[in-house]
């Protein structure tokens, strides 16, 4: 006797990053970078993508900063492709306008919108929208609370230590999915897992330093207090994003991926006070045990599966799919390579069971 | 010697009324009202008109309470109509989020978002967001002067009574349109046109009770506070909303169009202690001197006539178009009537110099 399976999910996410190509110097305008994106998921949702996702900044190189607003310029004409956030900064949002702004394109979309909650990798909206850094997990919490409640019924009474209290008071438009699916994004603490886990709300493990190989005891956590917590073990969903792009062979997937990665790290990595990214780190990320999906197919999807036995332990799986640098001619890599790899990982799917929802891989090469 | 000429403008609001039918009780969901919405903007763009507004609102018999993400799902797919708020509460709203969402959906649909910018006729907002009643005014003053700012320039420093401060922050992603285009609604009262024309913003009347004549002196108090303040008259710019309705006979017009026009008005009414709403209101209204452009095309057009001729002294014009109830088969008065009632009007247009952009009636029959 089997048990019933799922089949495993490919998507890509974004930040829509607007930045300067570091080698032509070349960039595009704001607006130019979101239309694309929006091309982007049409033809994401033709070749048989599940899920294309926009993280929120407030930063000048990322043309994100209200993903329910450009995901909805996909919604009519696209229609099996899910539209998620990746990430909505929940701490220094407010959770009703989150919750409208998503059951809105969950209506527009009939049914395919997601929040992926996280509390922000960046923090310039804090200051931007009057939260305080001292109250960064509590402000999560209490937000993802309200985020909740707000899901679960029409009507919501409301107290709290960070957000205006109200009473009885209803909320529109109301979601097409019951429930509107709400994710946590983790970069990777044990406290995200357990909380995730505890509500019994699907995981999404953003890899993005580090080796994969560190996630496997966090997705024990996850399950281990959502059993404790009572919810079903087999409808948790678990996701992992991963950096990556795919070309026709290792050598020129990386030579194009490196600069736009290169940039992007080391922008980063100075803000933050990391060493910097060198091109020792790029090919030890692009290795087996390594966290980037950079390659071609075949590395990526054997990757892939590579993750998958880290994790198959505790009975979660899961992959991630090539973007493609829009420096390029935009969508040839990902038209010719997302329905091979849907395919073949199609037909591998009963091996890992429960499978799980899982996707995402960061296109974060520049333009 | 003849001075440069606008057109006038022709155009649709709404408010996604999702009331049962009162005639036969049915009602849509949500959801279907607003993806219904989308398909009249795309509808709107091929006829030739030139706006299309959605309001925001906070109740269970609205769809709308994320006005953006509605617009931008018919973002790309139009080409040329304007897509506008009509309103967006600013006094509960946060007036960096506001322009985020605006300026993306101006970043998608290449140049054509418009914020219409109001204190809200509805109440509902203040409560869910925590604002209070009290503040309804100093509210709608503070959250219009952040706006503006944000507007202005890429990096902005706040200090104010009611939103929290912040310096020197960047806020993202930048419009196409400089300046992105911020109207006020007004409802009719001389601080509206007083703060419109002394901030040099364009002013959207909504006449949607009593007689449209008692809006000419609001006209002359909004261009003499433009005057007063140095701002060019010849750019300014006034629009009206309207109630209407147009069908093959002026008969069937107010047949079709009466029973949700009843049963919304005695919703509010009810709400807000208003007499009874009757078929003499509603013949009244429908007089040529009376407020709704229900009836036939030539009806509606000689009432837009008469609208203008009672504004032109002060130099301005204005007029409506029709609205099409969505119980009956949805389009079809709207794509036989638009592209004539657009003919005859740009016929008329040097007529009004310097003539105004102006639209607009509300789409308010049930569903």
């Amino acid at each position: 006797m089997t048990q019933p399976t799922k089949r495993m999910e490919l998507g890509i996410s974004t930040f829509l990053d607007a930045s300067p190509d570091p080698v032509t110097g070349e960039a595009i305008s704001h607006a130019e970078r979101m239309r694309r994106a929006v091309e982007e998921i049409v033809l994401a949702d033709q070749v048989g993508l599940d899920v294309y996702g926009i993280g929120e900044h407030h930063r000048a190189n990322y043309a994100a900063s209200s993903p329910a607003v450009i995901l909805a310029a996909a919604a009519s004409t696209t229609k099996h492709i899910r539209l998620s956030s990746a990430v909505t900064v929940l701490s220094s949002a407010d959770p009703v306008r989150v919750y409208q702004d998503f059951a809105t394109l969950d209506g527009l979309s009939n049914g395919r919108a997601e929040i992926m909650a996280g509390r922000g990798s960046f923090i310039e909206s804090f200051p931007l929208f009057g939260y305080s850094l001292e109250d960064y997990d509590e402000l999560f919490e209490e937000h993802l609370e309200l985020l909740l409640a707000v899901r679960a019924s029409e009507k919501v009474s409301w107290r709290g230590g960070h957000r205006p209290a109200f009473d009885n008071l209803g909320i529109y438009p109301r979601a097409v999915q019951e429930p509107l699916p709400v994710w946590i994004a983790s970069g990777g603490t044990p406290e995200s897992a357990v909380r995730a886990g505890t509500l019994g709300l699907p995981i999404t493990f953003a890899i993005i330093g580090g080796m994969p190989e560190r996630f496997a005891p966090l997705v024990s956590l996850y399950k281990e207090a959502a059993a404790r917590a009572g919810h079903d073990p087999s409808k948790l969903q678990i996701a992992s994003h991963s950096h990556g792009f795919i070309s026709d062979t290792n050598e020129q997937a990386a030579e194009l991926y490196y600069p736009s990665t290169h940039a992007a790290m080391n922008k980063i990595g100075r803000e933050r006070g990391w060493p910097p990214y060198t091109r020792e780190s790029f090919d030890g990320a692009r290795s087996l045990r390594g966290r980037s999906m950079s390659g071609i197919r075949n590395m990526s999807q054997r990757k892939s599966f590579f993750y998958a036995r880290i994790l198959v332990w505790i009975g979660s799986s899961y992959m991630s799919m090539s973007a493609h640098c829009l420096t390029e001619k935009p969508f040839v890599p990902l038209s010719t390579s997302a329905p091979r790899l849907r395919r073949s990982y199609t037909r591998k799917l009963p091996v890992w069971r429960p499978t799980n929802r899982s996707s995402f891989i960061y296109n974060d090469c520049a333009q």
